[in-house]
């Protein structure tokens, strides 16, 4: 693993000196990590089962990312597992923004939870209903119907033995007054669906006779709040709607629209505005994208399906990309027009990018924000949708009183995934954070457990000896050599030591202390992604599908007890990340800086997305409206 | 036309004796009706418009059916038109059960109105606002936005020179409490999607742990009320998903579904039990089917294009049949498996349609309901849907008050469409029912215009002389001549005045009163179907796109002035309707009663209604949502 690492640490460097190279990574991390990510995951079967005892009760709460790869990769036969959702469905969240824009149907990027365990091999239930309480003590969950008619009957208890918190979070207002009211998120279904309505809503309304050009300007003013990869996506989607089909259907008002992107931070995206790639990079991009969709199916028939779709999308690109240059409209397959960074695309599009700006006060009337620059000004508006910051939910907060972490802003789990402060509970997801343990607060317990001979002193080969299962157990100590660009252990202690040369040089703890004095400040959050919830999903089935065996522990050395971890902990694979920008272009996000990945790469997320659906029903169904889209255009009706 | 009449009568009654016939025209006259009724009418072009004179305003109320097919067959370069409505699309109805249950999507059946209109020569102006004042004196109308934060502004008059009433109905509650708080309707695309939900949150609410037996069959108990089309195609659609679809997920709670019909008449869909038709009559339907979807286009070129996808459907139907004869599941293409009536086959379904049962009251806990056999009873239910009766919408009744028409149930038009006590107003649809002018009325002045050498006697040539008039001017005479099976004017005097044979006969007044006085029993209010609406909107906008020139009169002669009439009044021809029953069954309609038309037959309302979508893109979408659920079955998620 750890091996991996240095290489991948190699590789994104060269990438990052070349950008030639992101752009060959950016196809192949991506698409692979459709494969990887997502990819339905045989449990193994080859573990004899506990016969006669009651099965252990595992409780699931949530159908989101998280709960679902957990489900898909569990060995249900082992469990009794019960899942406890408000939502009778899981989503393809990335999706979402399309779906605020009828690019692709609700439906379509949905699949039914039953569907889901209907496949499983042991019968998994599922509750319609949320959880309101967790009483850890009596290990069980208080659950209702949301919608009640007759509240009493509709409440009830569930037992468990292992309970898995993955109910996600809820959209932040950092208690900005007027939020709450005036906003729209663009969390759930529901949220997109209601932003379609409510485009389409300010649309009628502007083309109403009795307004004036004011009324009718403030009307058509959308305000997306949040320069993350959601709202980017959502501004692009928007504008795309505007200017390819609303434009025909309102073209008195048409002009008057205006889309307004308001960002605290510096960049949208985060993006370094001069990481754009060069033309060339395009051109390999395009060669390597065609080996890759059409060779990878040789060398990986399990994938054959997934890659097959891509195929099938990617042929399709490549005719369009032909189609286009033949009729003139692109010279080269895209080459010719050049690569952009994002400001200057939203610019060109006229979508207002307001960076520096932070929201104080939103109103019926305007939306109120300060900048250094401006001080605090007022605009007004149609819509707005609020995609910043995620907030924990009210049983949460409830929760962590409970075990002791009420001052916490966020559930703290342990690195593999276990709630700290109670047993048995498990949390993943956007619900939760991995508190990663400090190098510096164990510091004496790893020198006491490397130094084996007890001298007091640590030599370079005993460090040697437990620098893997240190750099599992504390993956900080990792991405410090990594940013620092050592290559090894005589690198690390070079700083404290000088040159480490002979296996023989000895480290008193206070040197060794000095030389690891920095690592922590490596320690880095998780961001709050479907991928990261998807991966601890899959990792937490992994565990639990093991966990009744008597495997030998596969963890690191235990720092302050004797043995074995019985697993390793979490770790976290970035495998880059898309945001469509409007037209035909996409961005995306290596280990690293967001690029723009200029034109025609619409159709490499298209394939991305279309590869990691859930099941084929909702691939052909993503990909069905996607093609609706581009024969009829999306729908604007105001349901 | 009086002729075609004769023609018309003849046949059906022949069709009634030899029900293989009627299975033959079910099959002729759907189909062409899909053409007649809705296929694209090129208006006239020929004529001159007025110029300089500034345009006279129409003003259009509402986007259904009969204002959509007035829009469309409008030449709307003569006039400034302007259309308010708060739905700013166009709904295909007769698919709405089909939404309840996700067998077709509801933006699959909607076309936006904008579409529409895009297409027609002169700009149409379309405003999304509901109409909630009609001021005909003043000749303007209230119009408001439904959904209004700042109400002052929101508010706005518009003026009209002719102004169209096509708003619809309401669902009728007839004032049984409870009803509008615990029903669902099915009027709207926003009640289908309601009730989607509703059956969803039903069976999610029966498989929670904590409720006993009674509780869940309570919830999985759908109540139907009204055995009208609308209420047999929800019940026999929802029969459908919950054995296709649902059983699989829901298997534990599937047993204890239970769905009712309630009907207060004897017969659901008034259907006469002993109306069904024999094996011959289907071998004969299938071959004349083939001839028809395959022959056809070759002598209509113009109408190639709904046919060419008629053609494609039948070709699926016809192959599908074929697989299930290869693989032997039907013998000779559906005819052993013999051809049900719809009662029995409901209640093999095992659907309970109680016939004879009037609702009194509904509450959260049940429904009560009255008949003769058992007395007052109350049935628990999960969730009821109401579908029986329309009601007049507030609008209406108040504009109805302003010209004297306030002791009415419903808006009164004369036969041409114009509403009775007010001028350049006209109203269709199920908003408004045609008062047809009693012959005995005008019996005195109808004597006096046939009359016409003034000699106080009418001969049988001087009837003869009016006779066709007569007959456009009051149709229940052709209908009453058709009911009592004569065959032209002698046989209508014979009972008057013996047998007519010399052209010399003549008649008094008093004899001439008692040969007609019993045609006004023949006087029939219109169904509020879908077909009337788009016949009277198509009617409606013929006659507005020649109102401008001065062209002869086309009417009949005038019986109280003098001269003829402008136009011909509105006259409705039944094309046939279908209701489909659950499985592969269809009911159909002929003029006279439903039957039930076998095995198989659903291909052919797919056909016909994929025929009669306004336009390309919902004709492809509702095929490809036909597609989508034969492959992946229904969505059964809760959004």
């Amino acid at each position: 693993m750890r091996f991996a690492a240095f290489f991948f640490d190699g590789a994104s460097r060269a990438f990052r000196n070349r950008p030639t190279f992101s752009k060959l990574a950016v196809i192949l991390v991506g698409g692979s990590g459709g494969l990887v990510a997502y990819a339905d995951a045989k449990s193994e079967q080859d573990i004899g089962l506990l016969q006669g005892t009651p099965k252990k009760k595992v409780v699931v709460l949530g159908t989101g990312w998280a709960a679902t790869s957990f489900l898909r990769n569990l060995d249900s036969s082992k469990y009794d597992v019960q899942v406890i959702s408000p939502r009778n469905y899981f989503a393809f969240t990335p999706l979402l923004p399309s779906v605020t824009c009828g690019t692709v149907e609700a439906r379509s990027i949905i699949e039914p939870v039953r569907n889901i365990i209907r496949k499983k091999s042991g019968e998994i239930k599922f509750w319609e209903a949320e959880c309101f309480k967790i009483d850890p003590a009596n290990k069980r969950v208080h659950c209702h119907r949301p919608v009640t008619n007759s509240s009493s009957a509709d409440e009830f208890l569930v037992d468990y033995d292992y309970l898995v918190i993955a109910i996600g979070a809820r959209a932040n207002t950092f208690n900005i007054p007027g939020v709450e009211e005036n906003c729209h998120f663009l969390k759930e279904i529901e949220d997109a669906q209601k932003i379609r309505r409510s485009v389409m809503d300010c649309f009628e309304r502007a083309s109403l006779p009795n307004l004036d050009e004011e009324e009718r300007k403030k009307n058509l003013h959308f305000v997306i709040v949040g320069g993350g990869p959601t709202g980017v996506e959502f501004a692009a989607e928007l504008h795309d709607f505007v200017s390819g089909d609303l434009s025909k259907l309102y073209p008195s008002v048409c002009d008057l629209v205006k889309i307004s992107v308001i960002e605290a931070g510096e960049h949208i995206l985060t993006m370094n505005s001069s990481c754009t790639v060069d033309k060339a990079a395009f051109c390999i991009k395009l060669l390597i994208y065609l080996c890759f969709s059409y060779g990878m199916p040789l060398f990986n028939s399990q994938q054959f399906c997934c890659f097959a779709t891509m195929h099938v999308i990617s042929t399709m690109a490549w005719l369009w990309s032909l189609f286009r240059f033949l009729i003139g409209k692109e010279k080269v397959l895209g080459l010719t027009k050049g690569l952009l960074n994002l400001q200057e695309k939203f610019r060109r599009d006229g979508i207002d990018v307001k960076t520096g700006f932070k929201v104080v006060k939103v109103s019926h009337n305007g939306i109120t924000m300060t900048a250094n620059s401006t001080g605090e000004i007022s605009v007004p508006y149609g819509m707005a949708v609020w995609s910043t910051g995620i907030g924990t939910r009210p049983v949460i907060v409830d929760f962590m009183k409970q075990i002791d972490q009420g001052n916490r802003r966020v559930l703290a789990t342990d690195e593999w995934l276990r709630v700290r402060g109670c047993d048995g509970v498990y949390a993943l997801g956007d619900c939760a954070t991995i508190s990663q343990r400090k190098v510096m607060e164990d510091i004496s317990e790893i020198f006491r457990v490397a130094d084996k001979d007890n001298s007091g002193t640590l030599t370079a080969k005993e460090i040697q000896d437990v620098l893997e299962d240190i750099c599992i157990r504390y993956p900080q100590v990792e991405l410090y050599m990594r940013s620092k660009q050592m290559s090894g252990i005589a690198d690390l202690l070079k700083d404290s030591k000088g040159d480490v040369k002979k296996e023989a040089t000895e480290l008193s703890i206070e040197e060794f202390k000095k030389a690891l004095a920095d690592v922590d400040s490596q320690v880095k959050t998780l961001p709050a992604t479907a991928q990261v919830a998807a991966q601890q999903g899959n990792y937490l089935a992994r565990c639990f599908n093991k966990l009744l065996n008597n495997d030998d522990p596969e963890g690191p050395l235990r720092i302050r007890e004797s043995g074995r971890h019985r697993f390793r902990p979490f770790r976290y694979k970035h495998l880059g990340q898309f945001a469509p920008l409007g037209g035909e272009q996409t961005a995306a996000q290596l280990p690293g800086d967001w690029i723009s990945i200029g034109h025609s790469s619409q159709w490499l997320w298209y394939s991305v997305y279309a590869t990691k659906q859930v099941s084929w029903r909702t691939r052909i169904l993503v990909i069905s409206d996607w093609t609706k889209r581009i024969v009829f255009g999306r729908d604007s009706s105001c349901i």
